[in-house]
């Protein structure tokens, strides 16, 4: 390990990877890493309970593998909306009965594990906690899957190191979720650069499946299918997706409503993909 | 307010404040924002009494104007020295008593917020945590000033909306530090890019005074001095800088050795600012 | 065009190309822009006639469409291998008449723009002269196909106004060729971040026909693969891809032997693609 | 040398500048690199004989020791004001006469590298033509001083490898230029990002001196004198900047009004700066 500083989380260290396998990780009944690619889709955020059942089911009949969807969010501004904190989860569990489908949501407060975590199947970290050092170690200890979105800035080497705080509390579940990073031509025509040129190296140093999200990066719900191919291209394991309602405004979505595509685009892509 | 997500923390919004005045924070007695650059210097980390009292009642000579010391360390990854928390706290609060200068201390948990805060008379937000919204949250509650660092990758307006989750809660006594940001061109020559053009813009925008970090943005000491006055020069109302003992080895110091300054080259660079 | 600074690549200038196609640019029998992704393929610069006939035939049975090589090489240091000027162009001539592919190769020089342009069928204009505004003339006036490298932190709208320096002086013919940009990451696992986010906003804007350069984006010969599988995911109208020799030792290549791929490895990456 | 692809404007090469000594380069009478800050100030444009003449008796006035105007311009789009050219030429000229201030401007083409050296006193090279290695060929044999202007992603090494194309040919008057880099929070409050953070690792790996351009980088006039500032403390050996009429409309000025300070906020500069 050495220089690099992350060790459970490479190749290298783990005999059982060194063959260039890709750990499976489970969500439920969902695979990630193996076989075909999968599809986490849901809202940006839980908004209400109609809304949220509504594209659960229009994700699930799209061909969806998992539900995502937000109940408490990171936003920018302390005035824009926080999310329905516990409420969303519960209508997160809901969907899940109904649907079938496992749920990832995000937690973003190192005390919140245990709340989020009996709702979710997943547990999400955002790129501004990529570096949230007790988070990550609350999440490790608590034990379900984790996805781990990169930081907007973060080097491979800086999203491996978190990986292994996660690790490190005996928890390898991880999937890791390339969304873009800042840099000098982003935010002109889409909200971050995507860098897909991380997949191959990331493929090479470590065993983690590796998601990519075409739609925080883009921002816009007419480029999300380019990104979306173009993501499976380089080598992703899967992608993560939101959509809004197939007759939703985006302009009154409550967050990023102009990012989310609609279920039946959706289901085009998922066929193309697949 | 509308589009740009802060209110409290902006110019625009604060009458007192339309006329161009600089909001002086008061800790302990030391003014950051009027007057003469303040200068708050220590060590990256608190390793032992020993070192910490002995840089300590070395910048004190030197002529700063606060000490600062990390006692619970955001470290890339998880086998690196995490920092001696609270019995470093203790520490730091002995320098305090020794020296007279009150002390700023990073705070990375919002668990933690109590703990650190009774210890220090300044409690910082690193860059790591700049968005880490429950712990601007529970800062802004507690009520001590606060240092609040930029993300690495974060414009001005993520900055201020920030330092307004803060304000939210009730409390203004806010010092922005710049402390460079992660570019194509950095990590070269220097660890980040100093981004000295956001200090004018700043000072048009909001209230609040404004430090720059020289160290962790060179990330070399022989640089520092340089940027130290560029951060002056460029407006900045005082600096954050880290100091290693003056025999100190800068191979064995436990985080960021290479970017530590000696007392008497603080010494000489505080006499050629003021 | 107004603000943009562009009109005639712009599909909103251009009636005929309001319908969303891509302009067919023919470069001898090869049609860039319409039906299957045109493959151009061959030796970063062309270093003998050998070594150079023998990659040209590789590349023609491995299923490309046309031939690259430098004669004129930019050089980030005058100390290294400038290309063979005149003599490489000869060489490249001899390998079109041996294969039959067409021919494009760099012009760096305002006053060269005749002497290449006599010897190849497609003119290209590298990152570091996409704003060499004398050089863009010169080219547009000459009037054979262009192909347009993106500079390495250009802007869209930057690329699109130095195509239309080239369109102004009557040449439509023009070809774009995304090559990755210098970002906060880029240069630790790759030399420059590919953005392939780029290519759904260029192709609403432009009907220009699109290439991605996987070779020099990545600067490593494993990543060029999935370089190209994802910049045709996202959409590009074909590859501009480096080759070595079979056998040839990449630390001996003149210059940027490491992104080269073998042409086994070319016809592999052909019939996946097709 | 090796790896660096630079040597004769290295310190390391040079035995005479081993000891840490500036090169001066000469510019009529004017010294740069020793002793005091060079201020080199004008129009972006020139525009007409009386906008030209009547700022160069202004900066005169105000103290700069040389004058700068653009008769060739660089502009992004094809459609923009290009320069006066020759006639731009003469009319410097003429302000040389007027006020005794050596002129610099800007060569863009390797064909007029005579032309614009028999109206100047030194030729400057932009940052869009760091790289233009023909031109840099050209510039390097014409023997007159050169201001070499950074690429707006070069590295330190680029820079010293463009300069090196100059030095190759015998000319080792060259003066850099600092102007600003593109990065991930350029464009939101400035144009570029002023890396003043190169100043000294340029300082010890080369003995050429170096210039600040606080006008490019910022883009606008009222943070022109912050970012002056900031350079002189950086290190900087004297700065470029845009100038334009007493009671000149911003609006109405050819290219970059609004980033062009008044002869009398550069008076008040210089006098702060010595």
């Amino acid at each position: 390990m050495g220089d690099k500083g992350y060790r459970l989380v490479s190749r290298e260290f783990q005999e059982a990877y060194r063959d260039g396998r890709t750990r499976v990780v489970r969500v439920g009944e969902v695979e990630i890493g193996e076989g075909r690619p999968v599809i986490v889709a849901g809202p940006c955020a839980v908004e209400s309970r109609e809304q949220t059942l509504e594209i659960a089911e229009a994700v699930k009949e799209a061909g969806a593998d998992m539900l995502r969807g937000g109940a408490f969010k990171p936003r920018t501004s302390p005035y824009s909306f926080q999310g329905l904190g516990e409420k969303g989860l519960e209508i997160l569990a809901e969907a899940r009965e109904l649907t079938g489908l496992p749920v990832v949501s995000e937690v973003l407060d190192p005390r919140l594990v245990g709340l989020v975590g009996q709702y979710v199947d997943m547990l999400q970290i955002g790129s501004r906690s990529m570096q949230n050092f007790p988070l990550l170690v609350e999440v490790g200890r608590y034990g379900k899957p984790v996805l781990l979105k990169r930081g907007m800035a973060a080097t491979l080497r800086e999203w491996l190191c978190a990986a292994e705080y996660i690790a490190k509390e005996g928890n390898l579940d991880i999937v890791l979720c390339e969304r873009g990073v800042r840099t000098s031509v982003s935010g002109l025509y889409d909200r971050f650069t995507l860098d897909l040129d991380v997949i191959a190296p990331l493929k090479k140093e470590t065993f983690l499946p590796i998601l990519v999200d075409p739609s925080h990066s883009t921002g816009r719900a007419e480029m999300v299918p380019y990104a979306a191919r173009a993501g499976i291209g380089a080598g992703a394991h899967g992608l993560l997706i939101e959509v809004i309602g197939e007759n939703a405004d985006p302009d009154t979505v409550f967050s990023d409503g102009k990012q989310g595509i609609r279920p039946s685009v959706l289901r085009e892509l998922i066929r193309e993909i697949r």
